[in-house]
């Protein structure tokens, strides 16, 4: 190790503060993500609400302020927060817009409030003068601190304490009263001494975003596929005439896979075979060719003019286009010739390609983070995602960004950000938990989750349950998928509607983010390349397909009745209040959400056979939902449209899988209209 | 706000990292108390294990170091960490002396054993020999990092290896063999290339106490009250001969009141009287008179050599005293005239008395900690204690310091430490938890407290698990007393013996550190001042008292014992093993603690009812403690040496409280001698 770094090391602080007057103790500041070294995430124009632990010594009177403000603004904002009990205060503000807030938490002793406090338990007439002299210095020094006539005002109030102080005309009773009078504690509480405040030992920081970060439903589609006929190359063109069905499904965010020149050395065949025909098609991921890199858009699939006219189309449906940001290259994108330096050349010349253990790229160079020019790399990069915001583009979703060094996404989603507060990053990382936590706790809007893998009742339970509980709460948000165009998990291989059905109900009532890879979910594509593989056979990520999407065994009416049910119920656009219910069957998952305040409240109760009928009881107490004990509520079913009276704390329940795999059950609670008349609201 | 602050506020980091090729990542180093503001406490010579979570991009090699030093100290250890699972790795030391000392965690992508793992599982000759060029620049590059032999030797490896990597005769597993060296592996290790490497945001603080901040068993006694005669006043001299009962007992820290001149002006009279009859010797709280302060001995107890010779005696019998330190004035301390600007002086020239509602000093005047002359106030109780280190004490009691600006105490134990790290603090709050804990992280070194408010099961088992869990259990030693001059509890004011016995037991074996006020305590003192009063009736804190030590009914003798018992029993001496055994008797209470090492195991079942015999089956599977399930072990209880055989996970115990309070069980496993002679160890 250097030796000046040593010597930096053995220094610990020592010696008087500069100021030890600062008596006031501001103490676990929550939420915070690893002491404030990343950003709690939130939405804007919903509550923020943050607690701390403050005290003093002794039994004086703390004032507690939340000081917050945006990043870039010149304005610091202070709201009071207030006592509850166990010394712990809350307070809150609203974020207005997306953008980067700091908040942390100031404290101090107040004179002037110690004394108020302390006079309120006087009875004997003696103190009571002699606590009125103290008041009135008390507030003559708040006079001093303010201006104007709110000066002249105290000035005036403390000469008169102090004279009815020594006034034996006056007595104790009456002197306390004058001397406690309400408005002039709200007018000295105006200047108040700050200063020996205490301030929390870190800035925080919360992320704003907008409201698609917490609530947004996928569908991925490969354009390439959306031609009409049979081996024909999709383009935007065709893209644009699905987008009716696609909006008709309920979807708010339609993503691609890269669309850029892919690369022809090395190119992929058919189910990723190593050897191509003529007509081989390529992986988009492998992006890059004399036509281009991750700027360009592969000619087949149209213009940069057809890919806008696509957004704005795609807009008008109320889609947002996402692109996927892959940051590799196939062997003959034109970065590897002019910037050589940004890969690893091995002695004999070549390039290892990229692995993700056990998957093999051989069509796929890696960047090498290491080298010498990261600058330049890190710089290029984050000018491919700039390059497309500007194209109107503003949610990526970030193909392996695990094997990315770390640093550089910490760095280019901030930067990005401050330019643009609305864009959301999706992190495509199936890895290890604590690596796709770091990767949202550096930046990344939402994460992929082991969902996929997450079949039993138990599973679900303990996973939904990490996943809606802090600290990974407040930056983790779970984006849930059924299927991907690298997961065809083996629960789907049997290509049956039910299951199909079921895994789709719990992706989009679990989670309040959730996509589906179409049209292979809603037609039921199943088979895998082959027995034991979680690859699809035939996969669009190596040819084109051609989907018959309006086959009547499609669950595109299906999908579109969960999408409306989430967009009218504020209690699945949220994971935070997640709780699962006791029911005796391993069979049968149920589970409530609310929204933030309560008024909305959905019960979801699976049914994880897709073979058979199951029932059982469902435990959920009036109370718990805001229902009186011992009041019968409605429950009501929002994919069958069947109503259901429920009384007391067990609830019967059946569901036959082959009819529904489901009840979606809003719960509708006993109201009177002005003619009191009751009814179920 | 002024205006500077804000301008400071307002600027987040951005743009590029100095470094961004730092691909590894350090996160959630632990044990640390609130991210490093705060120490974590431990003793010396005991191993000190830390873990942390480290990681990097794709899935190349990390190195782990635990970076270690003592402050003060230009010696920086470096102990490598190695992975368990889910990218915790774990490392540790043995911190050798009582000290302050550093540590943190750096980690690095190490490019050596990342080619080195690669090669492992490489099969295809071609790979191979690519694979072994690469690994020549590898060895070639940690040659030119070593000096000497070294340099030399990797140097000459890696022109072999790359010379056998081309040469055609050399096939691919005897290539793979060569380049896998073990030899060549562990001398390149020695030389990797850090300039990467990522070093955890924190340096996390220890504080190293000796053992006694970890077991100790206390005595409180008031030296006035040591007279050998009724009505006269107790010497040191005195105290010197109560020496040897106390030893017999087992304590090994005798705490003194203090030992001040106490003040006569407002004088409290026998019972806290507001007044005072000629002979009434008055608290010894309300230090300093004409006679002098908190450095100087109240002359009817003795000299300074008197008490130097004490502490020495003391020590012979294996005693350390610990004195009060109580940071108060009576209005005759000299401190009150020489240094005015140290109090709080009303309008009407008076100061206002202490007060810890409810209790009311009007003996007693507290520092004003927000005075102007703060530093000048500090520098002087600081230089108080360093008198009494000076004298040869090293254990205080600090009296209410809730009740002063917290600042102080962080600074001037950490001062005082870093000088004597050998020093004790024990912290008299008896508040708020969070007050109390923060008192912990400032730095005393243990704590009193809510042990004599905890007497139920519930209570108990609620209490003392939250007591011997994380976060707390890293800096919050508890020190239990069942009573103290203050608190007499209304569970102990019937006097009857098996109370007093339970109680005690409870204090010595659920808690490392406990301690009694005597000789009430063993005397069954129990009248309280008045009914509903916890304060003792005659109180010694206003009157002398003239103790008959030698009666028949004292406890001196169980007491004795239990405390042997804490000595020979590791298992006693620690809070961290604690765990609650179920037993369906709520009367009854059950805990087992071992040793770190798992050698020593203690099962302790209390009898919380004084008056009848209680019996139940206590849950204690023979795996927990080391046996081998099904097989049979002894408990044997230290207090009666009875010995019973247990097997299977429940067992039968009852306990009658006339005889005994409790059995305190040490677990003997069999073993066999080396004439295969079975017993129990």
């Amino acid at each position: 190790m250097p030796q000046t770094q040593v010597a930096a090391l053995l220094s610990l602080p020592h010696g008087m503060p500069k100021e030890g007057r600062v008596r006031a103790v501001v103490d676990a500041v929550l939420p915070s993500v690893d002491g404030g070294r990343f950003a709690v995430k939130r939405i804007a124009g919903e509550a923020f609400e943050v607690t701390a632990h403050c005290f003093t010594d002794g039994h004086d009177v703390l004032r507690v302020l939340l000081q917050w403000w945006r990043e870039g603004e010149t304005t610091v904002h202070e709201t009071p927060m207030t006592l509850s009990n166990n010394d712990v205060w809350h307070g809150g503000f609203v974020p207005p817009v997306p953008g980067r807030y700091v908040y942390t938490v100031l404290a101090w002793v107040d004179g002037f409030a110690s004394w108020h406090h302390e006079l309120t338990r006087r009875v004997d007439e003696a103190d009571i003068r002699i606590a009125a002299q103290v008041g009135a210095l008390e507030i003559a020094a708040a006079g001093a601190r303010a201006t104007g006539e709110d000066a002249q005002a105290l000035a005036r109030a403390a000469a008169e304490l102090a004279k009815a102080a020594t006034d034996r005309a006056i007595d104790g009773p009456r002197l306390k009263a004058l001397a406690l009078d309400p408005a002039l504690e709200t007018l000295a509480g105006k200047y108040p001494d700050r200063r020996f405040e205490a301030r929390y030992g870190a800035e925080l920081s919360l992320v704003v975003d907008r409201e698609r970060a917490r609530f947004s439903s996928w569908y991925e589609l490969f354009p390439r596929s959306a031609g009409t006929e049979l081996g024909q190359h999709g383009t935007f063109a065709d893209v644009e005439a699905r987008l009716p069905a696609i909006a008709r499904m309920g979807f708010d965010v339609l993503y691609f896979p890269p669309i850029h020149p892919i690369g022809r050395i090395d190119r992929k065949g058919k189910n990723n075979a190593l050897v191509t025909e003529p007509d081989d098609v390529g992986s988009p991921w492998a992006i890059g060719s004399e036509e281009g890199g991750h700027k360009h858009i592969l000619p087949a699939l149209g213009t940069p003019e057809d890919f806008r006219h696509l957004v704005a189309e795609a807009g008008k449906h109320g889609l947002e286009i996402a692109l996927d940001i892959a940051f590799q290259c196939a062997p003959d994108h034109p970065y590897v010739k002019q910037h050589p330096g940004w890969f690893r050349w091995r002695p004999d010349g070549t390039v290892q390609y990229a692995e993700n253990p056990p998957k093999k790229y051989q069509d796929i160079y890696p960047f090498n983070f290491e080298c010498d020019d990261w600058q330049g790399l890190w710089t290029e990069l984050k000018s491919v995602i700039d390059h497309w915001i500007g194209e109107g583009v503003s949610i990526f979703r970030v193909d392996n960004p695990h094997t990315k060094a770390f640093p550089f996404w910490e760095w280019a989603i901030s930067e990005i950000k401050r330019e643009h507060p609305e864009v959301l990053f999706l992190a495509e990382a199936f890895t290890r938990p604590k690596v796709m936590h770091r990767l949202a706790k550096l930046g990344f809007s939402q994460s992929y989750t082991y969902f996929t893998w997450r079949n039993s009742k138990e599973e679900l339970t303990a996973y939904f349950t990490e996943l809606s509980s802090s600290p990974g709460h407040e930056y983790f948000r779970p984006n849930a998928w059924p299927n991907t165009p690298d997961i065809l998990h083996e629960q789907l291989q049997s290509g049956e509607a039910p299951m199909f059905r079921l895994r789709l109900t719990l992706a989009a009532t679990l989670a309040a983010n959730y996509g589906i890879y179409g049209p292979a979910y809603e037609l039921l594509e199943h088979l895998p390349r082959n027995p034991g593989s979680e690859e699809y056979l035939d996969s669009e990520k190596y040819q084109l397909r051609h989907w018959r999407t309006e086959m009547p065994h499609s669950l595109a009416p299906f999908i579109g009745r969960l999408n409306r049910i989430r967009r009218d119920n504020p209690a699945l656009q949220t994971n935070a209040t997640l709780r699962f219910l006791p029911v005796e069957n391993n069979q049968l998952l149920a589970y409530a959400k609310s929204s933030d305040d309560g008024s909305n409240v959905v019960v979801t109760v699976v049914n994880l056979d897709p073979h058979q009928t199951q029932s059982g009881w469902i435990g959920l107490t009036p109370e718990s939902i805001g229902v009186p004990a011992g009041q019968s509520f409605q429950v009501h079913d929002l994919l069958s449209d069947q109503r259901f009276l429920w009384q007391g704390e067990w609830h019967y329940v059946q569901l036959d899988p082959q009819h529904t795999p489901a009840h979606v059950l809003r719960v509708r609670r006993r109201t009177r209209d002005e003619n009191d008349f009751e009814y179920f609201l």
